[in-house]
């Protein structure tokens, strides 16, 4: 089981996540490309820092949205889906390949991300994006119960997907996350150490109600804003390792 | 000798330039590339254009400004200038890419243009754009006296340069276009036919003052925001054909 | 009855409408703040147009949508909304106040003022950011069978409304405009001047299933995109001033 | 002598300043207005939070370029300087009324600062756009010994000056800010307060090479960044105050 998580996040003269010391634990890196975050400065050192780990990156594409930070769901037609998504790809393809780094995967940031969950025809324009795009790449999106569907869906379109789950959230009944307003939406260590040990040997999480819900994850999405994220991050890849 | 123009350089809801028309009757299109003017959806339908009449493409980035349509100089440093030119070169390779077509050439654009013809620092940095960039790609800029500096800084950097030379614009005594805000800084039809006739006969322009200047152009810079601009496309056309 | 338009929504060296043409014949421009359309410059010299004919302003603020020029449904939260309404509404004010203009009203543009007819909460935020604006201004929106519950909606935050109605496009049955992608959703000329009579005379429109639907408008929305629209404009105001 | 500090620099999602910790202890905000940073969101924050301490507040207007944080010369044109602050005055201003406040002073920012120091047409276009604003406000530059020409220049156009001088930085024998990228530049605690000491007791300042300059300052202008930032602002206030 991989680690994931949303790097590159800052922009111009404002910082945001502590990158430098999120990047040594992880395998995966969502590097946003300049809609919501990051801009050519920004993504270029966030790109060095992953070749320096060894990490593997992914495009973090999002609605066009800087005030927003690419969390305001916005009503684009299905054809600005695809040339959005094809335009920051590309970006920091080209960028990577300057750094000698190949792009493995594209993750919808967001809003953008909240959507492809919820509406199908915003899936279907992202795996549209992805599956014309001049050459493979996987699409990352959230493991849940209707897993069989989205592999349906993206191996119509030859699109390979790699499904992650959240650590440190608790899953309501349906897969999907307990919203943050409620209570308990958020695991403290223990119980965020519980699920990942859960998500890696038993193929399930626990829900808010205490049923078993089957979860199969290639990758976990951490967050590391602040020093208890990186801590969080560090804890979870000794647990990870320690297999 | 190859006819380039700027295409692509609509965004949104706003129209400009009539790229339809001029499209059928060029070699080279430098295309916007987001910072200046040209969003991703404008930036795939230039490129479909671009791929139904063969005709080869350029990057053409910008500094970032969308109110000022990239005619006003910034001071970037060189990272910036370097990170912004790998992005927009990128995004555009990319869609280019998509649309089964390869990049050729990297054009400036506007204040960044002329920033590079009288600015040996900025030149550097778009010179080492280019050379960094991950394979190799061609530098177009203005053909002046100053030519075998130039090959000279490209050289050192590997970089292969394209010499553009304009057919509409009166030049000054020194190689540097005579300013708009001068009597006879922009040729009559007439002129305009002659000074191609004259470029690519005899390798050379009459200036202001009436000396014949040596000029050395791998292409013609043409405009075609106007049916006048796209008739002397047409023009040109004609006369560069009947050779 | 008044006559409204949509101008200042050029960008840059970007041109929209043909607003010199427009002003002389309306009684009402909506002018745009720069979150959709309408920069700096822009703002200026339609101010000063509206200056010299002695047209009533008002304020056009958008959803922050340069790219898709505003027409983009956003998610916003009540207090974005407020918060961007306030800065559009004060940037043209202060800038009217320049020209020797006063403001009388805001129009939300866009997808903000089709969010505003359809959704309560929108409807809410705009009418608290027009309550709570530093001085007392008109909110237009858009005259429907509606019209009771909105006028009831606004008198409990002290807001006067002002009505518009659309002269050259077809009324479904539930007061809503038939969509533009139906047959008949926009009005021949001669149907577009009936529409406006029956507007004015008898205070109701003739729907597309050839019902009567009473609609009480203070203004009718016209547009000055192209030449056609402009004679539209001009024989509307005939028309108008005719009575 | 009055304390002054950028304010309000914070943007969408990312966070800049610790501004709740600085404004109890200033007199004057200077407040960005969304060109180089401060979304409507933001600037209504900050001028709650100027509300609550009784700060006069001023505009700190930027050239438009968010990537930069407006520290990036720009070429604007007289035109665009004089519309783009009465644009970015007139949103502050306008959201200021709303929170019950009166806008005093413009304090450009950044690189429109530095060009206004150093650009006698920048700084002629910067005069006239607060003389051309529907009100008097004062504009606030920096202390130097060009001090009678500035007053000049305002005078012939009505507008009062607010000068400024600089606790923590060292000074040049010109006047100007020692570079920071010399030794010195930024001033040890002990350092900052014996100059503030001296600005106040004498008028003026010693400079990097030992000279007295005469500088007649109505404002200090601090950073509060970071902690220290904000200690040395308190150590500065508890200075001024005992007096």
């Amino acid at each position: 089981m991989l680690i994931n998580c949303d790097l590159g996040e800052s922009y111009g003269s404002w910082t945001m996540g502590l990158d430098a010391q999120v990047m040594p634990h992880i395998d995966q890196a969502n590097i946003a490309c300049g809609f919501h975050a990051g801009d050519p400065l920004v993504m270029r050192a966030t790109l060095a820092l992953a070749a320096e780990h060894g990490v593997s990156i992914g495009a973090h594409p999002a609605y066009p949205d800087l005030p927003g930070f690419g969390r305001r769901s916005m009503a684009l037609s299905a054809g600005e889906i695809i040339a959005s998504i094809h335009y920051q790809v590309a970006a920091l393809e080209g960028m990577a390949l300057v750094a000698g780094l190949q792009l493995s995967y594209v993750k919808p940031h967001g809003a953008l991300y909240n959507d492809m969950m919820a509406d199908a025809a915003v899936r279907a324009a992202i795996l549209e994006a992805v599956a014309s795009y001049h050459r493979p790449l996987a699409l990352m999106l959230q493991a849940t119960p209707a897993r069989e569907q989205h592999l349906a869906e993206a191996g119509a379109m030859a699109v390979e997907l790699l499904f992650e789950a959240f650590a440190d959230r608790c899953y309501d009944d349906d897969g999907s996350l307990l919203s943050r307003r409620k209570a308990g939406a958020v695991h403290s260590r223990e119980r965020m150490l519980e699920q990942v040990q859960q998500l890696r040997a038993d193929g399930c999480v626990t829900t808010v109600s205490g049923r078993k819900l089957p979860l199969q994850a290639d990758s976990l999405c951490v967050h590391g804003d602040n020093p208890e994220g990186v801590q969080a991050i560090r804890d979870i890849r000794a647990l990870v390792d320690g297999s």
